[in-house]
């Protein structure tokens, strides 16, 4: 049997945009690993009528909700008494509610204000849900043919009641078919959401059970497999064979069949060949090293990357000679060279890239415009030099794809140095 | 007259959890900033049932709706056709919205994927909106009571269709009242939401017409006056008075009385002192200058950036001695000195700042744990150093509220070389 779930944020800053709902896309990948369908998302605010009028509407769509926010112990904390007026019914004080916040104050020597008691008021009929990390105990309650569970907004507790009390519930309802379910991503760069799309035209019918979905992550795209089987053992045979069939089509724009990005990709291929990377940046201003240093572990094999924005520091850090400079420009096939050679140089690294270009809004020329940018790439034995005119008209996207393009075209020359 | 506005987020993305819609809280925030009062959040995937469905459910209980993705040229994009069912009508190919995507591809060069044709197949009775930056033309079409807005769900392409038509057509909606409403935005570092909310806690005393609120983007803080008045002349009196009083309240701790970000604000005082600033990054590893090189015109005041990973490389490129790395570490505050000095040397700058610290995960010790950072920073006749333990145990929010704070520093130096 089949189960559609719905989530719900609620509150006011979430409503007004004041703060954006991560909660949401987390329980919902959740559940979905569960292989419950989740129908739909929504929010609204801290507004009876409103909480009333939604719980009303989920209550008759679905078989599950999950529901955050509004269990605080303030004025605008409604969610308890929505609840309880869509079924007519009363909120009344929990003993075992009430003592489990009272035990979270004593727990953390403090004296708990009379304003919590409010959290132990819950609607007639509710299970309550342990909070071990925080003052709000959730409640699950039946609405019309809808289990509703109820956690706070707060995401640390929201996940950790998630776990302990919502999946177990949710494993339960689902029986033996939970687990025939499951989203398989991978991650391509070099191609365009509609290339992509060309390229797996065929796709649905080689795999009519598959559903195909497409996320453009810019500049990557990844490419999503919706799998749903009978049986665990039967969706990864076609698992196997899908992910197979796209590589085949795609080739080398896949960076990953795990829909790892393409800096974690660069990582694995430097630590398993032990080789290290220093950068040269100009236009694209450390974002190279700004991605690559997110990685927790990155100094196994990025040494430095010289962001030498202005000529001078080209010059002094880099020994970029000033006649090339004065003669050919920064930005040009010469001063990449140099400049992923003086850096590979200075870090003494297996591998070195450099970037240099325009990146805009001004300084383009009727002969560079801007979106001209030229790549230097530094192995142990080989020196090679690229020239891409992007044409975004945008500085943002242009520095975005000139960092991405810089690092697949490291990701060839390491690949190429595994054949 | 006050107009109710939903706000709908397509796609299985973000259905299932794979994509957090932040799309989604910026709307709200641009529509209740002219005085829209955004009622509900909705998500579903891209299924053309579930859109219908929740089409109608819209269009009978708002005046207005942004709707944002299921415009690509894929199957799975489905928007045009949902909207066009909705009122019984079909898709037809608009040659305008054709020649529009056309002249994108023509414009980069490229020739059109047959797919891209599916993006000028609007319903009948649609009015096409312009999308400068992206492939996909939006649409606007009434829904029994309610106008709907149909945008890309790529965030830079929504937000600047948002901004050239849907919030122009709001303001027209809203005729003469949308003048006497306003939101100001200030920026603060250096304060908790909580210190700040304690600092302003007599703000809805001195001013009781105007709204105040708070939206931390870690780690700074904005502080948000929501204005309305009678006019725009007592409105605008209202906004000087309440711009001070808070100034006078949060002092030093105020970045911008405009919303204006650090990096930004840094990069003004630089061009306006006709001063230079070079980076020595460590365990930031390039996030400061990626900051600043975001913005057009950098070049002015940033010369370089030696994103200094590896200790070889602190040595090689800022001269820091083998002994302090030896001795002192290089998370030490004298080789934050040293790298400081070295930099300004390197780059001839007037300015300067290190980073240096443990970021972690891993890295930390007893002496030395996660969180621990020291900075330098090199003035024209000044050099300081200070070292700070950071609490997050967590490596990108160690990353970004060191490269903010280091900021910061040299904002202090700056304002007090004005003073």
């Amino acid at each position: 049997m089949k189960i559609f779930a719905e989530i719900l944020a609620t509150g006011d800053e979430i409503r007004t945009g004041a703060l954006v709902d991560s909660n949401s896309a987390w329980i919902a990948e959740r559940l979905e690993e569960t292989g419950i369908q989740v129908s739909r998302h929504s929010c609204v605010g801290d507004d009876l009528q409103q909480l009333v009028a939604v719980f009303q509407e989920i209550s008759r769509r679905s078989d599950l909700a999950v529901v955050t926010g509004g269990l605080g112990p303030t004025s605008d904390d409604l969610t308890a008494e929505a609840a309880a007026l869509t079924l007519g019914r009363k909120t009344k004080l929990y003993p075992e509610a009430l003592a489990a916040v009272e035990k979270f104050f004593a727990k953390r020597r403090r004296t708990m204000p009379e304003s919590n008691t409010k959290q132990a008021m819950l609607p007639e009929g509710a299970a309550i849900l342990d909070n071990p990390v925080g003052t709000a105990p959730g409640f699950s309650l039946q609405i019309n043919a809808c289990l509703f569970f109820f956690l706070p907004g707060v995401p640390w507790e929201m996940k950790k009641m998630c776990r302990i009390s919502v999946l177990p519930a949710v494993q339960k309802l689902l029986g033996p078919q939970s687990g025939s379910i499951k989203t398989r991503t991978l991650s391509s760069f070099g191609l365009t959401e509609s290339q992509a799309a060309d390229a797996l035209q065929d796709f649905t019918q080689e795999f009519p059970s598959i559903k195909l979905g497409f996320r453009a992550l810019f500049p990557e795209i990844q490419i999503k497999l919706y799998l749903s089987g009978e049986s665990r053992a039967e969706l990864e045979v076609q698992e196997h064979r899908a992910v197979q069939w796209v590589r085949q089509k795609i080739g080398r724009t896949l960076i990953s069949d795990s829909g790892a990005s393409l800096q974690v990709t660069i990582g694995e291929l430097l630590r398993k060949q032990q080789a290290t990377l220093a950068l040269a940046e100009s236009c694209t201003g450390g974002l190279v090293a700004h991605w690559l240093t997110s990685q927790a572990g990155s100094s196994d094999y990025f040494l430095l990357s010289a962001v030498t924005y202005a000529n001078n520091a080209k010059h002094q850090v880099l020994q970029v000679s000033r006649e090339t400079l004065r003669e050919h420009g920064a930005v040009s096939e010469a001063a990449a060279l140099e400049m992923a050679r003086g850096v590979q140089r200075l870090a003494a690294s297996d591998y070195s890239l450099s970037i240099t270009g325009i990146a805009g809004p001004s300084g383009g020329t009727s002969a560079k415009p801007v979106g001209t940018v030229c790549f230097g790439l530094a192995g142990p034995k080989t020196l090679t030099v690229r020239t891409k005119h992007f044409q975004f008209q945008n500085r943002k996207m242009n520095q975005t794809m000139s960092a991405a393009y810089s690092l697949n075209l490291l990701r060839e020359l390491l690949l190429a140095a595994e054949d």
